[in-house]
């Protein structure tokens, strides 16, 4: 098969026009760097990119806009009104790009059912990890090899504060400086909770697994509750903190997950540092690839839009693929660290290794450290369900020596290599 | 544009069919490879991949193979009869694969130059970094992005080399090991002089700046002579030491060199360590991608050309665009580390000093260690011409307290954020 078949032609023939839907930061950018790129596309791609028609609150009229398109971008951002843009675009036969993780991850479905019925592209590389082109690589290098696993550090805000933690601050200080220096915003909940990163995960497992994942199928915790003191254990063992999202093959079905995760110093997601993203990919054919860059903002977002642009007039992204179906598992096993505030007094490790014992939770290391009356036991261990090892810690909450509730953190331990 | 215009029928339609050229590691994984992921494909394209004809050195007739063959795949190596096979193939309107760096890096734009004429696509992920998909994203990710550099890890056997001495071993321990375990050839030269790398920063730099590169235009030196005292000094200066490819914008122009290079603990390339392979892409729009993993090895490169093999199906790739000419620079600024064994006696210090002045050579840091009789000189430049270093070293080298030949390796300081 020749591609000059399908190739448009090198020399006047006509634009190819993008609707605009939304003209914020990332609409704006994504504005300008089209403008700058455009004599490059057309070089490469014979045909020459133009805004034909922008639509924001104030301007603009949607049918107009999407009759004047060849393909249109919605850069709204939230649910509505970019669903209802987003399908009636597709049901008239247009290519769409979207930046918009909230909509994928809660109306994904509905959307690739549409381009599928439609016969019609729906590219959205700046959904998850902003200018890192990790969705591209599992749509289309991986297509390949078959995806275990993937894990992510795939929101920047939390990310930053924890490699400001790790350098000793606290929370509240590493999430002030993350709000001045632009990293975080003034209501940082949806970052903080780890919900922004579930969202991400939702979309990725989709692609990577091809089986529907709503963003309500996806457990998370976030970081606010994370203690500098848990950070300065992780340096004392070798390990980095970092919320980590995982999406991967377990017991026959798919569990995708976002909780703080101690890492391994060799892991390729422990040296990520700052407001980055950076998504591993393994499989037992390639073992692994970490795809790393700059997170959301901006011209990142902007870059991403514009290259699923490009890659819609090269003719390069399919119609989506009917669905999987793959068993959502909630119940995993991993190892923990568990960090428990005791009375010092003698028979406290007895008991409490005993309720991990009788759940089948086996201890790999431990430290007592005595501090006057109190003393801290922070144990890791060998992997466990959760579901045992939270039954575990329920009971161990109760002694009347543990003065506080008890904490746990997951680990990553196993070598790469 | 809709995508079902040019989508292949989803059921009974006829196979997509592969004549492969070449059955060894790499040839063997990618046919074993095929037949597990058809289904899949298939699912995914709505056509089958099948082999239709392979050619080895005994077996198959290549114009049967080639009149039989939908695409071919490429994984014979080496100049000849690889080059006539694919440009006959080419000529003949088939899309063509190939992992092959040697024909890329030295008869790349007669190939260019014929896909372009025959409007084929000519596809090459296998050839620069195995897994690792580094030519699928600067092709289509990055279209819409300028590229400013390309910085690589892309030669693994020198890598894993480097990681071994990093933790104490010789050179010559490192390379035993390293061929023991199967990451370096029996005849290793290729590999530790930098040829190798040399070769595919060629073909990077074709694709990131469109202009043509030949293996002859790239500078390069290899590990060969490197010192474990080198490493020594580099982990107290808090610097780790890799051989790195480079392709940047420099004075207008394009500079393409491998080096052996000292990189601050914080560069995205510094903690790839093993046989891996790692390229940095940097933008002023996107700042820095990283992309790492495995480097080439039999399931590596098989993974990449099959997912050549299916972006051709999916009609992603192009014909290439006609090269742009960008004139080659060969001399460049960097930053040096500079090692002399000199006499310990007076004046020694400000005699090489003066030289360097002399030359414009500005020193940022130096230690000099007593070693009874002899006395060791470290020293750490500002970023000057290589030219300019070059001259000081050579009249440095001439005097008589000079005890070996003055070492030098190129240093990367720059922070990234």
């Amino acid at each position: 098969m020749s591609a000059s078949e399908s190739s448009p032609g090198t020399s006047g023939s006509a634009p190819f026009r993008v609707g605009l839907l939304g003209h914020g930061t990332v609409g704006g950018a994504f504005s300008a760097l089209l403008a700058e790129r455009a004599d490059e596309i057309e070089r490469f791609n014979g045909q020459r990119p133009v805004i034909s028609g922008v639509l924001t609150r104030t301007q603009g009229d949607f049918a107009e806009i999407l009759a004047g398109a060849d393909l249109v971008v919605e850069v709204i951002g939230g649910i509505e009104p970019a669903r209802e843009y987003l399908l009636a675009a597709m049901r008239a036969g247009r290519d769409v790009v979207t930046a918009n993780k909230q909509l994928l991850s809660q109306h994904g479905e509905e959307l690739f059912e549409t381009a599928r019925e439609q016969g019609v592209r729906l590219r959205f590389e700046a959904a998850v990890a902003g200018a890192v082109p990790v969705v591209r690589v599992l749509e289309e290098s991986l297509a390949a090899t078959p995806i275990d696993s993937v894990h992510g550090i795939v929101n920047g805000t939390t990310n930053y504060i924890l490699s400001e933690m790790a350098h000793g601050s606290t929370y509240a200080q590493a999430l002030a400086e993350a709000q001045r220096r632009g990293f975080a915003e003034a209501d940082p909940s949806d970052d903080v909770s780890g919900r922004d990163a579930a969202a991400k995960m939702a979309i990725l497992a989709r692609l990577a697994f091809g089986t529907p994942v709503h963003l309500d199928d996806v457990r998370y915790e976030g970081i606010e509750h994370l203690h500098v003191d848990d950070l300065e254990y992780a340096r004392e063992l070798g390990l980095g903190l970092k919320l980590i999202g995982t999406a991967e093959r377990r017991s026959g079905g798919l569990s995708v997950r976002v909780y703080p995760t101690f890492l391994y110093a060799g892991h390729p997601l422990a040296s990520v540092s700052g407001p980055f993203n950076a998504v591993t990919l393994e499989s037992g054919t390639i073992t692994e690839i970490t795809l790393s860059g700059p997170g959301a903002g901006g011209p990142g977002t902007a870059s991403a839009v514009l290259g699923d642009v490009v890659s819609v007039m090269t003719g390069g992204a399919r119609p989506p693929a009917p669905p999987l179906p793959l068993r959502l598992v909630e119940d995993v096993e991993s190892a923990f660290y568990l960090h428990l505030d005791v009375a010092d007094r003698p028979g406290v490790l007895a008991a409490v290794t005993q309720v991990l014992g009788e759940q089948g939770v086996s201890i790999k290391s431990v430290v007592q450290r005595g501090l006057g009356e109190h003393a801290r036991l922070v144990m890791v261990t060998h992997p466990v369900l959760e579901s045992r090892l939270r039954a575990a810690m329920q009971q161990a909450a109760e002694f009347a020596f543990v003065r506080a509730t008890p904490r746990m953190i997951r680990v990553i331990e196993e070598e790469f290599l």
